[in-house]
C-alpha cells in the first residue's frame, strides 16, 4: 500500500490530490487527461454512446463507519456505479469520485489513514474491472463522511438495456440469488462485533458486492435482452421501477425466486423478516433484473453466475396489482414495492 | 413555479424524482435518455471529445442555509461545473446532480419547500446555459444539505484548453474583474441581514456567480490560447496550478491586474483585507485564467467582459519563487497561493 503521509497533521487538499494522482496508475486509451486540471477528458469510441450514472455513499446512511472497514466503503462505493453500468450492458469508461470527510480520516494515524484504506478498496475493483480514475473534488466536511461516484461508460449506439423496453409477455430474468446483502447486514446489525469492520472481499454479499459487469456484457452481445435494471433497491421496488418505465405489470412465481444462502440461514433461524422477504424486499444485491422475449435462448449460467427465470411481464390492468406474486401454494398476493427508499 | 406537492409531509424519494423530471424540460439531439433509467445515454457529437467535471456544495463549507437563499444555492452549485467547462473551452452537454438534503429541506411550507426554490436557481441557469439536467441521485442527509453537481462538455478532438500546456513568454490574461466575490463574501459575513438571503440575479458575483461559457467559446474558437484554468480558488492559487501543470514560472503586474467595484469599495472603508488581497487571493471569482503567446491578437473585450493582460510566464529558476509580483512601486515579492484549500 503507497502511503500518503507518514506525518501525524491531517493531509492537505493538494497533498491528497497528489497522492491520488501517484496511486492511480491505470490509463486507457479513451482517457486523454486524467487527474491535475479543470475537466478531465475522454474520446469516445467511434459508434459507441456514452452512459452516465452518479450514486451517494453517505455516512449513517449507506455506511456507518464502526460497522464497516474504510476498504469495504471505498469497494461497496464505486460497486454501486459499475452495476448501474451493468444494467445498461454498458463498459466502463472512467469513475470520478466526490469525496468530503472530516478531518481525522485525512490524519496518519500508526502508518495510514482512514482515507488511505478506502482508497485500497475502492482503487482495487477499480483495477479489476479495468476502471480508471479520471478526477474528481475534494472537500473538508463538518462532520459525516459523503462520498459521490460518478460513473462513465461506453455502449455501442442504440443498444443501452433501458428499463422502458420491456414488451408484453416477456420472461423475467434475475442473475444470482436475491437477500444475501440484506441478510449479512440483519446478523451486522444484531452482533457488529462478529464483523469486526471486515475487509476480507470473499462472499460477502453486503460487504463486497460483486457488480455484473462481465456478465451483462456477455448477455448484451447476445442480444437477446428488452429491459434490464440492477436490483438495489430491492426486487420489488427495482421491478415496480421497470414496469413504471414500461409501462407493464409483472407476475412472479415466489418459488423460482433465488434466495440467497445467508437469507436462507435467516430462516432456519426462524427469525423475521423470512427468507423470501429478504429476498423480495432486500436492497443492495447488485444483480441483474432482465427481461427477455419468452423463447430467447437465455442462458442457465454465465461464467458461473447463475441466471433465474422467476416470472412474466404482462399488461397493465385497472383494478388489477401492477406485480402480482404467486407462493408456494398458489394463491395469488399483490406485491407492493418494499425495498428502499429514503424520506419513508 | 411548479410546485412538487401541497402536503405538510415530507416528499418521497420517487415524489422528488418525479417532480425534477417535471420540470426539467429542455431536451437535446445528444441526451439520448435522461432521468428515469440507471444511467442516461448520450450520443456525442462525431469528432468530439468529452470533458467531465465534478463540484461538491456542501452546507457549512459552500454554502449558509442562514446566508444565502435557496435560489443562489442551487445558482452557485451548477456555476461551478460550468465554469470548469469554460476553463477547457467546451460546450456543456448534460448536468446531473446528486443530492442529500434533511426531511425538512423537502417539506412543503406555505405553498413551496426548501428544495423547490433550489431547483428554481439551478433550472433558471441550465436553460440558461441550454445544459439538460439529465440524471443524478436522491439522498437523506442526516443534518446537513450536500450536492455534487457533474457536468459533462463537448469540445473538438484535441483542442480542449489545458493548464498544461503553457508556453514559456506566454502573456497571461484574466477576463472580467477579481475579489468581487470576496468582497461581497466580507460584506456579507459583517452583515448578513443586510443580504436578507437575496434571490436578486443582478451584479451579485458572490450571490450568483456568472460562467464565462460565451465568452470561452468565441475565444478558444480563435485558437489562440494556449492554457487555461478558472478562478475558484483565488488568482495565486489557481495560477500556481497552472504553473505546476506547465512545469514554469510566472511574473505579474500587480497594477494591471483588474479589481471588481466591490472589492475596490472594501479599500475605501480601509479595510483589511486590501482590495489587491481580495483580487489575488479571494476565491470563487469563476473568471477565466489563460495563456496566449506574446503577439497573438487577444481582443480587449468580448460581449461587454473585459480581458486583460496581468503578465507572463517564463521559466522555473532554482531559488526564484514560482510566482512573482511586481507591485505598484516597481518592488518585486514572491506570491505565494494564497486562496482557498480544505483542510487548511
Amino acid at each position: 500500500m503507497a502511503k500518503f503521509s507518514s506525518q501525524a497533521r491531517p493531509l492537505s487538499e493538494s497533498e491528497i490530490i497528489a497522492s491520488i494522482r501517484r496511486r492511480v496508475r491505470l490509463s486507457t486509451a479513451e482517457l486523454r487527461h486524467g487527474i491535475g486540471d479543470d475537466c478531465a477528458v475522454l474520446r469516445p469510441l467511434p459508434g459507441e454512446e456514452i452512459v452516465v450514472t452518479t450514486d451517494f455513499s453517505l455516512e449513517g446512511v449507506h455506511f456507518r463507519r464502526d460497522w464497516h472497514s474504510p476498504e469495504s466503503i471505498g469497494h461497496r462505493c464505486l460497486a454501486r456505479g459499475l452495476s448501474d453500468l451493468a444494467a445498461m450492458g454498458a463498459r466502463p469508461i472512467a469513475a470520478f469520485l466526490s469525496l468530503a470527510v472530516p478531518e481525522d480520516l485525512v490524519t496518519t494515524r500508526r502508518g495510514t489513514s482512514w482515507i488511505e484504506r478506502f482508497f485500497d478498496g475502492l482503487l482495487a475493483l477499480a483495477d479489476r474491472c479495468r476502471v480508471p480514475l479520471a478526477g474528481g473534488d475534494t472537500a473538508r466536511s463538518p462532520q459525516l463522511a459523503c462520498f459521490d461516484i460518478v460513473l462513465l461508460g461506453g455502449v455501442k449506439a442504440g443498444r443501452a438495456l433501458l428499463r422502458s423496453a420491456a414488451q408484453p409477455g416477456d420472461a423475467i430474468y434475475v442473475t444470482g440469488a436475491l437477500g444475501g446483502s440484506a441478510a449479512e447486514l440483519l446478523a451486522l446489525r444484531e452482533a457488529p462485533s462478529r464483523f469486526a469492520r471486515i475487509t476480507d472481499t470473499g462472499d460477502h454479499p453486503h460487504f463486497y458486492p460483486q457488480p455484473r459487469l462481465a456478465l451483462a456484457a456477455k448477455l448484451a452481445a447476445k442480444r437477446i435482452i428488452h429491459a434490464a435494471i440492477d436490483i438495489s433497491d430491492g426486487l420489488s421496488t427495482d421491478l415496480a421501477h421497470l414496469c413504471d418505465e414500461s409501462r407493464l405489470a409483472a407476475e412472479l412465481d415466489a418459488p423460482l425466486i433465488p434466495i440467497h444462502p445467508l437469507a436462507l440461514q435467516a430462516v432456519d433461524a426462524d427469525r423475521t423478516p423470512s427468507a423470501i422477504d429478504l429476498a423480495l424486499h432486500g436492497g443492495e444485491d447488485y444483480e441483474l433484473l432482465f427481461t427477455a422475449p419468452p423463447r430467447a435462448n437465455v442462458p442457465r449460467q454465465i461464467a458461473g453466475i447463475p441466471i433465474h427465470k422467476i416470472g412474466c411481464v404482462c399488461p397493465r390492468r385497472a383494478r388489477k396489482p401492477q406485480i402480482t406474486l404467486h407462493d408456494h401454494r398458489g394463491k395469488s398476493i399483490p406485491l407492493a414495492p418494499g425495498g428502499w427508499e429514503h424520506f419513508r
